[in-house]
């Protein structure tokens, strides 16, 4: 992957370029938020299993087992929503011409976002991180802007593609 | 448009039969939603514009100014979103093979409704619209629904696609 | 019911002339959202009560059980919501003079939703949407627009009114 | 009013006793929370009538502007949406015979507050507070409750209706 | 506790002095929204202990389990929401002068949210309860109004803290 | 402050010793989501200023001045959200006890964020993100993890903490 973006690099320089006279208002863009949200439905994915595998659920348990689903819903709803606004408002021609896998990356990370959301199943949540985390990293590299992965710094602890602005 | 889509009426049968596979829980998807989302920019657009083009504004007209704007900003990311969601819930490969344009379609709904966001432009929202309406009849053709085109029965009167259901 | 809108068509006219004086800023009123939300709802209940049958819930059969209950909620919020904005912005002296039920009518389709939320329960979900179809015809009888009955071209299929714009 | 209350206690008595039978889950339903935001609406058309009457506007007061119209508007549907639930979901029929101006009462409310969004209008804000405080008194009739008027305990200290609860 | 109300009364009538100056747009804050969220959670707590004590649950039952969570979850948040605006936006140094709890008070009303949330525990609804009965306590002081302490006139009918408003 | 965080290490442990008996569900707390918002508000307000110095505005101008003051207010709240989220699930006793600021900055961030809301100030809202940088550098302290600080990857590029992953 490294290598891959390595060699895309003149391709980012010109589209830094271009997006400079970009000439209406523009937001801030981060896919962190998006990845935030994948990491709580896998999450959520583990406590509700957690739950499935006691031998009888208390009154808290099965009120929680509720409020855990809608928790997994919701933050599939929101990266979902994080990809689609990216995609739909930051990504345009040139973007495109340099990375031309990004409709199929998204369609698929909406796609892994509607099996996490019927499932509690772990591949199914790791999969839409796993998504996110390179559409994160084609992000950068169109900012120009290195990465690295590591674990989260917290439960599930699963490896998120991160800015490296160290200097 | 009416021929191009006839001529995809085997392909059409055969969408149907795989997504009658389908195995998780579905949705209801019908782009009407996002039609009539389209047609309030349309109208905000032309009454943002009737505001304008008064010499002076009063006190009312400057709250009502900025109610539209808020109005048309709300539009525009509900048609952005209920497309997103029939886009990232429902189209699955065999659609993408029928209609290998819908990403590209998609993706142009998104910058479209973007730039109906940053303008108060009569032009940027019936582009709007009338990218929606493309989605629609597509979205009909796989359903195996015939459409029509007819102005909406209330201001702004553009034209939309509706389905053709009456025996 | 054809019959009973025909013979109300004087009555239409003139209501027409009247919102035509309309001097306030209008949006755009269109009870297929409402429709389509009580069609949702008909649709959660098909699928509770499918996984209501089955002899034993798997995980995924539980979680989804959930956000069923939580979709069918939100959609019987959305009926209730989006007739009570026509109903209050829309619906004037005119209208009801022309259409004295409209009141009854307005508060029976709360009291459906209401009991749609509370209930697991075919009949009255198709009451909720039948209720809502007589308020769309009304609705668009007021407009001047003639209408049709048809099945919804999507599950679960049922009946709907719908504007008759074909030339 | 308050004689006119009084005179349909019997009523009132009786509608409790059904009330009580009531087979189905409910809700709390407290009009508090409508006429919070009715002061809250007359409260914004006070600050916006004091910039508009400012010589001149400084960026703060042009940005202040446009948030005080949001807030105005969000709290006129706040209202809607509240009186919408208390009398969808808790006025049921026994409610209606006991007090048929209900429907209307609430229709007005409706119409109030779409006027008081469209307007920055110190009269139509009271309007719409008074009618909800007329609403409160029903509501707390029906329940039994004695009320009194008093003027709230903070800007724009209009009248309110409270419930009189010290023993 | 009025006792102690009483003792900070000199406080009270500089820290009012102080707000007078207050030279920005304020809104309207009352602790009533955050009170009429906890009574709910009150008594969604006694619905899902009473849904628990059956012996078997119908279909029904099962869905307004899934529903009452929801409502116990949204209401939880709502308190918390409440108090924060109030504490956040309308709480400056000279209150926290007059009233140094009020950090310590307003956190424990976050944490004893959280397991009201986690929790269906009648106990554990109470003291939310209570909490934000103290902080209305408090800030009524703080405006110069009285208050007192009755049973909410509707289920569960728990002690809340009015305003006594009454010439 | 590193020099600061460092002489906390050991207090930190213990904390973490704590938190990890925690018997209730956790959700995935992360400071970055509001200091993503922080940024925002910063951007909104440069943007909002440039308008500010036209000569005159275009209506596009004009719409999108309200479009960017709804931005910023939107941002602003969720900054107030986010961070009393952390505060009012996560910071416990512990965590209190190792940092006694922890209440006055969050109060601090909140009354930051009415001013940041009720102006167009880049001071206030650079104060904003200050607060909220200085509650990140808190957060990772009480988790064990390094942060570092550097400009964000796009516009405003202000100083952000980040959590230093790096293997």
């Amino acid at each position: 992957m490294l290598h891959n973006l390595l060699s895309k690099l003149d391709k980012t320089i010109s589209i830094n370029r271009v997006s400079a006279h970009c000439d209406v208002p523009c937001g801030i863009y981060d896919p962190m938020v998006a990845q935030i949200a994948a990491l709580t439905v896998i999450r959520e994915v583990d406590q509700l299993t957690e739950l499935h595998n006691k031998d009888e659920l208390s009154l808290n348990d099965k009120a929680n087992f509720s409020r855990m689903v809608t928790v997994k819903e919701e933050h599939c709803n929101k990266v979902k929503e994080e990809i689609r606004i990216i995609w739909g408002d930051f990504i345009k021609q040139p973007q495109l011409d340099a990375y031309p896998q990004l409709h199929t990356l998204v369609h698929e990370i909406m796609l892994a976002g509607s099996v996490a959301k019927q499932h509690v199943d772990k591949d199914a949540a790791l999969k839409l991180l796993d998504k996110v985390n390179e559409f994160a990293e084609i992000f950068w590299a169109i900012k120009g802007v290195k990465t690295y992965r590591a674990n989260a710094p917290y439960a599930p602890a699963a490896e998120v593609v991160y800015p490296d602005l160290k200097a």
